[in-house]
């Protein structure tokens, strides 16, 4: 099959012919890969910033957002059949940890991260687990849905966590209306009744923050803590999500949250600088965040089907991998690109 | 009356006569002080910390941490009757804005703290309000509570928030067993079935702290977070409890803090400097706390009659306030100083 | 001024001049009346089914779903001012109970409720307390609003407590489109991504329901339990508000509500008879819902004034109110009649 | 090997020799059992009253609460190891499904029961699944522990769930201080500070209970309604613990239920009547509860493995399990009778 390689780090990967994996495990299930999303973690992957963290020999296949179909599964699989859509989480997991037990499967003292610690989903064909599937519609094309599987279901287990936070008459704000942000604002607009106050450099982006749910939007100019604090009434946001988290937003954000609030950080990058009396005096919380569980994903699902939480993709066919890698590096990519097979 | 009156700032406070409070509005209460505790507070107050935050004219009062009898009532108090014993909430609350009425008072938009703000409790008589008196069992010495009026609820105010967090098989740290560390370990026993882990750099706090209910003790010597790892299999703590939060322990707390755990700040004075990467990689949280409620002071209550929370103090007569407020400066007091008029 | 006096039990109330009620407390406000709902409970009144409970002497006034502006206030009064617009809160609570300080006002140990215990609202001028008012932007017309006041904070509590159990995924049912299930419903709407399911004998009713954010309808004809089986995939739904609990809709509430899910009674008049084994082996709850808090009624009125929750009023002169109340029992009335004096 | 064989409804059972079970999937643990509890179930099991709901074919082997050690594994099975000692969940679980990976694994939708669905641990031998084995400390005895497998956990799972709702200053009761009521008097006593108040008819069980935890003791006389109310201040219990269920307990569990408590149903065997009027006036809770969790086990065995929850057993050789039916039956077993191959 056909496969994204990444052969050496600091170069560009390449597309080029490698064996079918196949089922050797009894809860192994094989996808004919629909749409593998390109992020700009892959970026990061290239530069060799995982290297170390990930531990995976070169030359290895890139992609941790896919949809598919499946093609084959092992002995023991029971939830899913031959030719079922499925959208993969990120993460296939043990299912017997603690964390696992208790819908905390983020935090598996077992899992693995096709596309980071060993061979992903730009490719043909993946390799994954049962427990990594949810399966879909029928109906519904995977390139359509693919980049949900990592940065839908980050930006949603972020949303879902703040939903007890953000009763009618507060205020939440976005840092960030790209790929992550762009998917949080529908998720707060669906489980919500909060106040969405949008902050982003790029007046493009709140543009289209104000049509998938922002209330308020604040170009990110220097003004913008002061801006919001206007907004909120003096108060401060009683949550703000940094999908930023870097180059000062980490900063901002934590100036922005209100007392008793919470700054929710889910983008990286940055370092926090924070005096513990400016924490306890106004009793404000710091949450971090990671991806989310299977069954976030499979919430996220149900909002998507129903058309309530939309992506905006570019597709680009497989042989064009290293296009759309370039495309994203240089900021070329309006939503998210996705590799068709 | 007599009063412990701050005069200037960077001097000592002086012991003379001032014009009784009164009573005057419909809610005030007139409490005829049975302890006064002497907190690092007021070593801060004198140092001039707290005049810009507070902006109080002096001479003043001082006192925040307070016991004793209703000596008289405004005309529309229900709740309290002269001759009742009571320990005071440090913050009289409005009880109108959302956050009185959401159950945390202690954000409350309309707040007074006496002893910061105004005249305190190291006297013979405080004017506080109807809404900061807790009634209590008669037979109760003000004198031996009286501690728990701000040390003592903070303390339980930290634990009770962290008790979902802490069920059977998980671990909590507790940095610090001094006068709230000391109040935080006895409630943690008697609210959850967690591991308590103690660390402090004094060996004699720490055999204290074996005494009222931790299950294991590190002593602070630069060791301590591999030896916090070590008592958690790797992991770290469920929940740190950081009731220094300065010097460095405000990172070595961090240090300490599982994956998917929570780093409670409750002591003040140091930075957190943390890459948010670090944050959203293990999904952990640093959870900001101040003062309890006025429900978090009565269930402490409820803990001290039963005799689950025991304070270690040290009286002197109010004339001897300076005495108490060197003795603290000095290092010379274990447990907690309370004045009694 | 003029008021609807009972004066007889199983008599029509008459509309009659009586002296004006005078601020005297502290706390006190008097506010001009500019809307009063009428409830089926001024009917239970009617008909003595209150008298035990409430140990009220007639003749008295009716009316305890109220808005209106301030027109006086006692000398202790902050947070309102005259001419202000409220609408009130339908028991005026203490402030100083463990409840009213934890946030469950409704369960304030020294409430009262006018128009029930004493003298209500359906009058030129109501006597309440300040606790009692939740002020409004001045462009609010009482008279469009007062039904939120006691119908729509009861409907509003219920699904406030329900949100964390309605996830994208699940289904609630809405038993009863009427005067709460049709706040009910919006609510739901507004508030969560959950698929609602509204059940009511009358068509009319739920062509209404679909206009205002039911995904499903079912005609209560006797086949309705199986309908909503069937439109949960045989699960039952995962909560189910009974605006009814009366005639049978308790025990078909139970039955349609799924395992590990849970039935809110919020409707009275029946009885629920059910096996403890079948609350057992299932796991089911079933969940109290009365009268909400001061913040709910606040969080409602902001979605009220956002537009999301809107009420079907008819409104009628107070010298009219015996026609109100008459056409409310012949059930003549759609949606709430408003008194507006 | 020997088994307890049920051959015919309303029989004794039988101990005959049987095939040994081996390993086939690749899931699969076959445990030597070192401890078989009997339980009321069981003699249910006889009366035929589980035949129509578990659809089991006769012969087979009775016993759902067991622990012993390791004997064999199938080929993907990593979390355990031939030899180690194990405490077994009941209902092995599928792990795929929604409620198993959000912690409620008791309501996998494709569990199985061994001893009521299949053959189950009266024997020397128990095939179950990887995903029900708790590893235990190796100087465990099976025999010890064996009873917390299902009594003990659902008395666990009960308390847990009731811990936010039972903070210091409130009481909860215990009805029933039998098998499970004892076990959740411990595990109160264990994870909260709240007032514990038992209720039996039998003097010698509240003797016991008052040595476990119990602050106060009720004899269930008639007037123990009443007896309760004195001991909460006229109020009732927070919580109310019911392992009865059944001959009037579930209504008296109601009654001594506080306004806005909680009544937890556990034991069965009766119906609740309540008027929907009582159920919303007093916004109270009717919450069932089923077996617990893994993870509810798991914690449970550290309570149990630190000597914070113990049991009162009677052991009997497997050969003697007749013997030990017929004494629980005839109420001549204190604590629990366990069967050790």
């Amino acid at each position: 099959m056909k496969a994204v390689r990444l052969k050496a780090y600091h170069e560009l990967p390449v597309v080029e012919e490698v064996p079918d994996p196949t089922v050797k495990g009894p809860f192994d299930v094989l996808v004919r890969v629909g749409g593998a999303g390109v992020c700009r973690t892959d970026l990061h992957i290239i530069e060799e910033q995982w290297a170390g963290a990930m531990g995976v020999a070169l030359p290895y296949t890139l992609g941790h957002e896919n949809a598919g179909w499946v093609q084959e599964v092992g002995s023991a699989v029971s939830s899913v059949a031959v030719g079922d859509t499925v959208i993969l989480h990120p993460t296939p997991t043990c299912g017997l940890c603690r964390a696992c037990r208790a819908g905390d499967d983020m935090h598996c003292v077992n899992s693995s991260f096709p596309g980071l610690s060993g061979d992903g989903g730009m490719a043909e064909l993946l390799l994954t687990s049962e427990r990594a599937c949810v399966k879909l519609d029928s109906a519904t094309r995977p390139q359509d849905v693919a980049a949900l599987a990592d940065a839908g279901i980050t930006a949603y287990h972020a949303v879902r966590k703040a939903v007890p936070l953000l009763y009618p008459g507060t205020s939440a704000v976005v840092i960030g209306a790209g790929g992550l942000g762009h998917i949080g604002i529908q998720c707060l607009a669906a489980l919500t009744a909060t106040k969405i106050i949008v902050v982003d450099r790029n007046p493009e982006a709140l543009k289209l923050a104000e049509q998938i749910g922002a209330n308020e939007t604040v170009v990110a100019d220097g003004s913008h803590v002061a801006a919001v604090q206007d907004l909120t009434g003096g108060r401060g946001a009683d949550v703000v999500f940094d999908f930023v988290a870097e180059q000062g937003a980490e900063q901002d954000a934590f100036a922005m949250t209100a007392r008793a609030g919470s700054y929710f950080v889910i983008g990286y990058g940055g370092t926090v600088h924070i005096p513990t009396l400016d924490i306890i005096s106004t009793e404000r919380n710091i949450v971090g965040n990671i991806v989310g569980t299977y069954n976030d994903l499979a919430e996220l699902m149900v909002l998507a089907q129903a058309g309530r939480v939309t992506l905006h993709t570019r597709t680009y066919p497989l042989d064009a991998a290293v296009d759309a890698i370039q495309d994203l590096d240089a900021g070329r990519v309006r939503g998210r690109a996705i590799l068709v097979p």
